[in-house]
């Protein structure tokens, strides 16, 4: 067995001979430094790849406070003020921390302002407002009780990670790191000629760990230096005079600042994408891809390897998009809080390896009283593994204060057996992939594949009330036995792909992922009955399909047997009644957990059967579609339990109920991984519990098992054939 | 005190010495016949008011069957159906029971019938489909994978309501009634004949009840004889192609099945109303307030009272309408359910006197084992006591069989202590009014004053886990000491009435009592801002003012202080923070019922207080707005708890907590009503448990009451100023 190598730590000056220690122990063979730590030389001559955090728009306030318009800027919306008469003064920064932000003065307000009038929707004419540069207000004119609005630029005087991590850490004495815009010619050449003198300066350094490009997601703290807004996914601090002009010519149309604003929603990743916001996210890939390749190059030319974290500054970067293979990047390292965002990083094509930086990170914010990193690092391990097996990164480690971990009772241990399992998972797949189901499941929303792995997040793998219902769906999949591909509404108009036999469709109406209008496209709904009438599987979560018209809230209600009261058929009797009795709940015992789940859920047509009801509703419901079926969930958060339900509903829906049972473990907190090529079998204990699970192989009863808690059993797959 | 009179008992056949006992028993000064039953010739002597039920649309077989052309129609829209390829053969009837509607073929199907792709919207034109009578299918050329529907004409061969009584009673030998459309001239005719021979025929009757005029709200059974669809305000059996094309000349455009089939939604109270669904009602009331006039003038050159039934034909009459008091009505009479419906019946203007049919109805679905017709009589009467303090019934009444009553042991006490306390109200109060606040609470929907106390109703009081959070607003104000007015947006728009010092909109998103679209009208919110800012009150439940547009759901979200999450602005931290302490809550103990509640509700803006939160987010939230004050509620089903609540939300939104006190009982069960006048106050325990309370008077503590479960107390009012 494997006892060493595939594992990153960091380390810090004060910790030298620890780190030693402790890569000798877990068999390390890559150290790091970390934001808030230092490499220390003395380990600089030990045995591993070395990885330097390299932060291309800051840590140089020297240049920075030479070339203040060229620091980075981001689109901000006041406050929304009523007017009460017939001029209004808002104050733009009201709210806003200024130490991280400032109104951007330099560049034409008329220009790059808008002033919106949010009762109607118009744009107030510029000569209808003024900047009042010594108050810092706007004043407009204004027709009485409407809302205004203004859409403005500033600059990013702090950035917004070093922001977070200087409060998170209570650090006093660092200075506020001011971002630059690296995409400005006279910064990017300072960047690039930074980088070679870096390389050249360290030549011990293998690995440049990128953290990461030149776009940081959006993160903005409020007037007490509490957040006050994050999206992960957000593109609002992205832009700037030089980068919106470029777009202008490339989209041939005129920008406006609404196109990122956005009513104040600045794009979350729930709403349907604009057009424009579309058109905003392909180009600033084409920028940013490019660019990155001549940074990446200049790497290479040093003879080291270019890593990009997926995180910080990794907007426009898209590693799901078409462009980021053009960057040839040796490596990314990502994130890992759960199954989704392991597949995250570990589905991302164009790269020699992934690595994925598992939790906790070592801060104190988990390490200190009350805190439970050991706990934490298993309920990770336990989600992540299973994801593993089916989709595998080729390095784990970890970030932070090494000194955190070492002090904290039991916690190496923890990693020790962490990295144990990561390393004979490798050594029994040998680079071969897990037995998938012969048919693909695919997931349909309106961003279709540049955000696989990544829907229902508003910060990195933060759990919210309003998402884990949904998100539950993905981190299901992302241990299962399927080839899961994200499509979008024009994959379906462009024809479905043979290969695909299951589509699902998750979210709340409106959104992103439910798609909102596209369902009132008739292209969109012909093709998919079509699928299914000739023997496809649609499931739907939530708000599947919704979009009012036409007499139907759920445009695909034939398909999935159901549709959602909105109380206008309130006047219509229903006569739902229930039959728990289906293959989908063949193996479930016990409540089944929907989660926050959807009201006034009722089941039309006549070929549905209710599986799960509340009351007069429906939370769980299949339905005949010619040669095909629809199934429908009130919400699926992740269980091992939902993951089984899930499993046996894409097999119904499919009508390959038969295939399910080719490898098979019946507990239903049990799940397997088959390696037919390597000979190897995993089965996975996903509980805390000891179980006794059957192994069905090639539908036979092959062992009965005993399993300890959180266990990974490997067995002989040749010896069961 | 009064000993008999206000009463009105049944009566039948089989009953002549019980309903004399009763009669005397009783006080009751009126007696009457039912459906099912009838008059005995013995009582035509009794000294008593003699009411006879009269149909102006059934009884009469003979007509109708000699007249199939002016059978009663209505419009019905087949199942949706979706095509599997180019044509598609839709049965039309499936679905709906054949012995009560049958397909009208007499009337050219290309002129009245639609066929509609649900998946467009498009009409179908008529060269594109077919009526196959022998199959009863309509043949359409179908564009595949796309959904169709048939609106189409069929006639009422079975009365709903003669059908309902028929299958609730088990009637077996009972002829069918077919129902005959009065509106036609040559029906109207024969109508008008039998009535003066009948009233010729009847001079003993002093009452022809009219159960009702012409049109009957919408009773559609399946082919089980289960309710399909039942919209007590349904408009969908009042047409005929002869009041269509009459509707026509006088609306100036073509008219669509559409405007009544409404996607099958059948214009179903919740939706906000077409223009086309409110000209038609506009049309219908004319037509009908004028040949209604024609009938009761019929009645009154016999010397008798018309007395109207609301309910059953009283499509096209609304009592709340422009028209009503034109047909010269002697008395109305409607079922009462609860507060709510006994003011929609108390509070009609036109008419002498108003008659409240109580709870239970005497029909064996009550009066069987399991029933509880006693505990329904009282639970009937706790509810409606406290609305008749505010706006009293001239009398009340009962229906059915009146054996059933007199055999149920202690029932006729039931009835004996609700007729006593309804005769002592009025002997106190002398036809004066109960104080109320010096100020008007205006109910905004968009359906205005035509649907006064009509809100939230599918079937005449019947509950629904759907609406009950919502009716409870009103249920509550039935008692309380507001003048209450029912006001719709063009009265926003026209400008609020002066003495309106609150405005309450509630109700789920896009349904006519939250008002959907209006929304986005800026002169409505402005309106409305401007109304608060000065002084007023918004008080808002469920999804007031919700319209998704230009960054907000609720549009007045700046009043209300509050916004609903809808996924758009997860990215936004809230940090909403609970503070009880407030006027509205001072009374309150214990966990506040917000019924169904509402989910993700957020505080938002500057200057709001929430006062009951569920997780991070909130439930009950006021807000300063300029002078003035918004209230936010995520539910309010009916209470005595939530009556109180509601009560001092009122007069905290309106600025006057110090005029609560004027007139006031400490504990939260119990209520009171002053009259001034007469000198007497009511104070009415509203609980099945004994409780103390404190009255005050003027502002002054001014007597310590030990009430009875259930009790109503006279206080002399002069006694304690």
């Amino acid at each position: 067995m494997e006892q060493s190598g595939r594992l990153t730590l960091p380390t810090d000056v004060d910790m030298v001979d620890e780190t030693i220690r402790l890569k000798e122990l877990l068999g390390a063979d890559a150290l790091r430094d970390c934001d808030g730590t230092t490499f220390p030389d003395a380990l600089l001559s030990q045995d591993a790849k070395k990885y330097a955090t390299y932060y291309t728009t800051r840590k140089d306030n020297e240049w920075a406070e030479a070339n203040p318009d060229e620091v980075q800027q981001e689109y901000l919306i006041s406050d929304r003020v009523t007017a009460r008469g017939e001029t209004l003064r808002i104050e733009l920064m009201k709210g806003f921390h200024r130490e991280q932000l400032k109104v951007n003065t330099i560049h034409d307000p008329k220009r790059w302002w808008e002033v919106i009038d949010r009762t109607t929707g118009e744009v107030v004419p510029t000569d209808q407002w003024d900047y009042d540069e010594a108050t810092g207000e706007v004043e407009i004119q204004t027709v009485p009780y409407h809302q205004y609005t203004v859409s403005f630029l500033a600059f990013l005087i702090w950035d917004p990670v070093h922001m977070f991590n200087f409060i998170t850490n209570d650090w006093k004495d660092a200075p506020h790191q001011i971002t630059f815009d690296v995409r400005l010619p006279k910064t990017q050449q300072h960047v690039k000629e930074k980088l070679k003198k870096w390389c050249e300066d360290n030549p011990e350094i293998n690995v440049v760990r990128f953290t990461t490009f030149f776009h940081q997601f959006t993160l903005t703290f409020d007037d007490q230096k509490r957040e006050k807004f994050v999206d992960w996914f957000g593109y609002s601090a992205s832009v700037s005079p030089y980068i919106l002009e470029q777009f202008e010519k490339w989209a041939g149309y005129k920008f406006r600042p609404e196109f990122i604003v956005d009513q104040g929603y600045h794009n979350s990743i729930f709403r349907v994408p604009s057009k424009e916001f579309r058109d905003y996210i392909e180009f600033q890939q084409i920028e940013v891809s490019k660019l990155a390749k001549e940074i990446v190059d200049i790497v290479h030319s040093y003879g080291k390897e270019a890593m990009m974290f997926v995180g910080d500054h990794w907007i426009g970067t898209e590693p799901f998009g078409k462009y980021f293979a053009n960057i040839g990047l040796d490596a990314v390292v990502g994130s890992v809080g759960d199954g989704v965002t392991m597949r995250m990083v570990s589905d991302i094509k164009g790269v020699k390896y992934t690595e994925g930086r598992l939790l906790p990170y070592f801060f104190p914010d988990v390490f200190c009283e009350g805190g439970d990193p050991i706990g934490e690092a298993k309920e990770n391990w336990l989600k992540v593994r299973r994801s593993i097996l089916r989709s595998p990164l080729d390095r784990i480690g970890y970030g932070g204060y090494l000194k955190l971990a070492a002090q904290w009772d039991g916690f190496i241990d923890a990693i020790k057996f962490v990295v144990g399992e990561f390393r004979l998972i490798h050594e029994n797949m040998q680079g071969e992939s897990a037995y998938t189901a012969p048919f693909k499941v695919a997931v349909l929303s309106a961003w279709g594949p540049l955000r696989g792995w990544m829907s229902y997040q508003v910060h990195h793998s933060i759990w919210h009330r309003e998402i884990y219902s949904y998100n539950g769906v993905l981190e299901c999949l992302s241990g299962m036995p399927f080839d899961v591909e994200f499509i979008g509404f024009d994959d379906i108009k462009n024809g479905i792909s043979d290969d695909i036999k299951v589509i699902i469709n998750f979210g709340d109406a409106e959104t992103a992922f439910s798609g909102g209008e596209n369902w009132i496209d008739a292209e969109v709904v012909t093709k998919i009955r079509e699928f299914v009438d000739n023997g496809g599987g649609f499931i739907g979560v939530g708000e599947p399909t919704a979009y009012q018209f036409e007499g139907r809230y759920f445009q695909l209600s034939d398909v999935l047997g159901v549709d959602r009261e909105m109380m206008y058929s309130l006047s219509t009797d229903k006569y739902n009644e229930l039959n728990p009795n289906h293959f989908i709940l063949e193996d479930i015992e016990g409540e089944v957990d929907f989660g926050e789940g959807m009201s006034r859920i009722y089941a039309q047509g006549e070929d549905y059967q209710i599986l799960s009801m509340d009351g007069e509703y429906s939370q769980l419901v299949v339905n005949d579609y010619g040669k095909g079926h629809g199934v429908y969930f009130a919400g699926l958060p992740y269980s091992p339990q939902n993951c089984r339900i899930l499993m046996r509903a894409i097999y119904y829906a499919a009508g390959m109920e038969e295939e399910m049972k080719k490898f098979y473990v019946t507990d239903v907190d049990t799940e397997l991984a088959v390696f037919e090529k390597t000979g190897k079998i995993a089965v996975i204990n996903n509980s805390k519990e000891a179980k006794r699970t059957d192994l069905y192989v090639n539908g036979e009863l092959a062992e009965k098992l005993e399993l300890e808690p959180m266990e990974m059993r490997w067995v002989d797959y040749n010896a069961n054939i």
